[in-house]
């Protein structure tokens, strides 16, 4: 604002709503009036609810999820099954995966792709920690649930590298049609892909 | 999310998150990972401004705007014109007017507009307030800064018949062609406004 129109902690309120991802400067102050006028039904709950996270919150030490405890939920929870792990890229990718609920098993969150120009190299990545917890034993199968981009599949080439000689087995998600899309829409790679893996009606 | 996945502090937080206008389930997700990412930088900041507006943002007492102090902090501003009140519908309208800065004056919000269907009369906003403001004296000029929508000119001529007897010169904002605005792309009834309007060069 121009003018200073209301207290300093409406303005903070602003500026930093202005920074949360979907909503920018216009639509900070739309929420923020929307906040304020909600007061004990939505500004208050979600503040108590962000301070919650905030002192809470911490990244599970064996597979890298976020969570309130350490081991996360699901590194702890006996039914699933801790002969498989999941490899994902990111936090949002395991939310994902469990939504659609496919599979019982455990993951392991790299927190990025590896991306040399960015200056990120395996170090950088949560990669040392997956080695490790695959030679200790009990993992059969690895599926590399990367994004299918040229980053994506490069993680997972130097993935399989260290782990060819733990003797597990590394699987990776099928590229086909979407379920639901239209192959017109389609790009060519895609459709490829999708040919070459037809399976038997 | 279909099974759970993590604490309950994480899904509370999506759950509220997806509740501010600008926000959806999807980009609440994505949102409050942004947010855990982020613990230091923005969570924690967030959560102490929230708590802090929710503690002391009230209602002015004398024109309806939001702010820390009542009276406002525009309705204390002795280098506002207090012979001037703006008349807005809502408080996101104030802001508009106050980044654009092109006034020294006061505001009083009415809250909404008369809508009979929704069941919103002149006791449901912030009316007789301002009758009685102007009947106190000290005011010369009272601009209806209503939106042009058929509620905001409703309500603006139900205005005028409340102020007819105090004496209050009675205007409203000009129609015209936006500033950058191209004629191809506007409506018929601005064009004819604007031309109706139309001053020396």
């Amino acid at each position: 604002m121009s003018k200073r129109i209301a207290g300093p902690e409406i303005e903070r309120l602003i500026q930093l709503l202005a920074k949360v991802p979907g909503l920018g400067p216009r639509s900070a102050r739309r929420a923020a009036l929307h906040l304020i006028k909600k007061k004990d039904q939505l500004l208050g709950p979600l503040a108590g609810a962000m301070a919650e996270a905030h002192a809470r919150v911490r990244l599970c030490s064996v597979c890298g999820n976020v969570d309130t405890s350490d081991p996360c939920m699901i590194c702890t929870d006996p039914r699933r099954d801790p002969a498989t792990i999941i490899v994902v890229e990111d936090v949002s990718d395991l939310w994902a995966l469990e939504r659609a609920g496919a599979m019982n098993a455990r993951y392991h969150v790299l927190g990025g792709v590896l991306s040399p120009l960015d200056g990120i190299g395996p170090d950088q990545l949560n990669i040392k920690p997956l080695v490790d917890r695959i030679a200790a034993g009990g993992v059969v199968e690895v599926v590399l649930a990367v994004n299918a981009t040229v980053e994506g599949q490069t993680t997972a080439h130097y993935l399989t590298d260290q782990l060819s000689e733990s003797g597990v087995r590394i699987t990776r998600l099928a590229h086909g049609v979407p379920v639901g899309g239209e192959l017109d829409y389609l790009d060519e790679g895609t459709l490829t892909a999708a040919l070459k893996s037809r399976t038997a009606f």
